[in-house]
């Protein structure tokens, strides 16, 4: 549906249909006329995917076969990501653009055709479903060769609320239980698109790790009565080895036990929830922050340093009080020209192996000259 | 200590103390004189890792910042896998050898002086403890430049009886809970040592994905009476589609609900719950197995594929009657080219997104001409 929706500080929402039938959503500032229409030609939508439970491990794998042909690491004049010019129809109608975000056009999960639930009882017999859920791509900026960290607090502040706006919409659909915005930065670990941008994973079914999450935080919440993240909050604060940036709404800092070599994670001081819950003061106090730890990260070694930054989100409807809002970048670079990979223990046996001591990740972040 | 043992299938297993005091076990079957000193100056030990728990998810990370040093993939001439010669002295003291097993250089858990348990209640505040267990490397051949897949059957054979061996063995001290020998090959998952060869990695704690099997096993006994694993083995038999290779005691499948493109689960069919556990009749018939499953993999696009082969077994004190042994090969190769990695929602979430069916990675593994 083509719409317009005012956001707060100003930020304006203007929806606009693709020749495919998807929508493109603009997030601007300054009231910009999104009219321009996507004058490419209607390609067939790709297959749908198949959920299948691994009954070893009671998790559900996304079948996408149909994704094994996309684009891969095209050239700058090819990038689907940048603005359509006179040479190139992209993703984006518009010759430029703030922030966009658009339903991805391989998702691996999309939203179904009328009802749709999981299966109560699953088992080694449990017979495939539709791969229910949504996939969104979110552009940051209509600069190519930027990166996050170069984005103006203002841009971070826009991206913010289109996180905030698309968790907030997301969640009234009735097959979404859980939405994951991240971003997934560097050949190292297997961006296709350099342009920066990052996704949006809607599940309809409770993420791995976030049911172990919730189910360690229920744990902690019967047995205590506090919730654990607040707590461990309190732990990093109290040993302040491990902080690496903090300001009055906001707090960074590389957890005491970090399983990746530079990993950080970022919370507000009044916990929440979810993206949604964040008053106008944290939205206004997160862009300093989340600029200055994305410097940190690439001065360490003076490189573009490869990282997943994902926001964890309280599931949609359950352990809204248990679970807090918390934004993790992990990067696999543990110095240059050396990666951290996941081989025997960590990726079968889940057991991870840190080679590196966090307080020692903390200072060298902390010694970045910004 | 400095003994002999006779072990299955006419094996001899001899043990001889390196010059820093780690163990040398040589597995073999010509009855070998293992006399050979290692000359080598004792260098100083590498400082003990800590074992945090990551309190989020109850999991607990090895810390192990003494290994970032260790070598990165040595030229042939100085490999530390080969037999000791005139020009260099490896880890192995002997000219040549069939297999060995030795305690790891580096470990990233290491057996506890004096008592050693985790703490029965754990929350943000849980201290550190030393990185109790025992990490062991295990050659399989003095041929720098072969494979697993180059392996002749009586190798395998050795290589098998030596597994057993040290689970048999490492099952019996105390601080230990469970084992898993796995083999790391392939640069693209981060392998140091290009030498066939192997890990032994035997925990403190069950690791999470363990502990993960465990409880779906434990549910599904309780609510159906049957052993998980042999029913999901039961639906590979009657689906058919997805096996890729069986003989009388074996069978390789691609599991219905596979994570990775190209995925082989290898099992025996009068189910074990761990390797010590397997017949005369299993232990001869696995070579083939094993040889063919290799040479099919390495077959598909006529390359060496990385790969992770790892053994599950059932914990050593819990879980006997549920848990099943069976041999899990992944390989992150989707392509020539191709590599399947794990980012935003594999990584952050716990979510894996698949880009093949496993019927088509079963089709082109039986397609191979052997």
């Amino acid at each position: 549906m083509e719409q317009s929706k005012k956001l707060s500080a100003g930020i304006l929402r203007n929806d606009r249909l693709m020749a495919d039938g998807r929508t493109i959503r603009y997030y601007d500032t300054s009231g910009q006329n999104r009219s321009a229409k996507d004058a490419r030609p209607v390609e067939k939508q790709p297959a749908i995917g198949e959920l299948r439970l691994d009954p070893l491990v009671n998790e559900w794998i996304a079948m996408a076969s149909h994704r094994q042909g996309r684009i891969f690491l095209p050239p700058k004049e090819l990038c689907p990501l940048c603005p359509t010019t006179g040479e190139l129809l992209t993703e984006i109608p518009e010759s430029d653009f703030e922030v966009v975000v658009f339903d991805n056009r391989s998702p691996s999960l999309r939203p179904p055709t009328g009802d749709w639930a999981l299966p109560d009882q699953v088992g080694p017999d449990t017979d495939l479903g539709s791969a229910a859920g949504k996939c969104e791509v979110i552009c940051f900026t209509a600069e190519h060769g930027n990166a996050f960290k170069d984005l103006t607090p203002a841009r971070v502040r826009v991206l913010l609320e289109a996180w905030i706006d698309r968790t907030a919409e997301l969640s009234q659909e009735s097959f979404i239980e859980h939405i994951a915005p991240f971003e997934n930065r560097g050949e190292e670990i297997g961006v296709t698109l350099t342009h920066p941008h990052g996704q949006i994973y809607a599940y309809s079914y409770i993420p791995p790790r976030v049911e172990k999450m919730l189910a360690a935080a229920n744990k902690y919440k019967t047995s205590t009565g506090k919730v654990l993240f607040d707590e461990v909050v309190a732990r990093e604060i109290r040993d302040e080895e491990r902080i690496i940036a903090r300001n009055d709404r906001w707090i960074a800092f590389v957890p005491y036990a970090a399983r990746y070599p530079f990993e950080i994670h970022v919370a507000p001081l009044n916990p929440v929830a979810d993206l949604t819950g964040l008053t106008d003061q944290d939205r206004d106090a997160f862009a300093p922050i989340a600029l200055e730890v994305m410097k940190r990260l690439d001065g360490v070694f003076g490189i573009d340093m490869a990282y997943i930054a994902a926001w964890h989100q309280a599931p949609v409807r359950v352990g809204r009080d248990v679970l807090r809002l918390h934004w993790q970048i992990t990067s696999v670079r543990r110095a240059p020209g050396k990666l951290k990979y996941l081989a025997g223990s960590e990726s079968a046996m889940g057991a991870f192996i840190m080679d590196m001591r966090p307080e020692q990740s903390a200072a060298q972040l902390r010694e970045v000259v910004l």
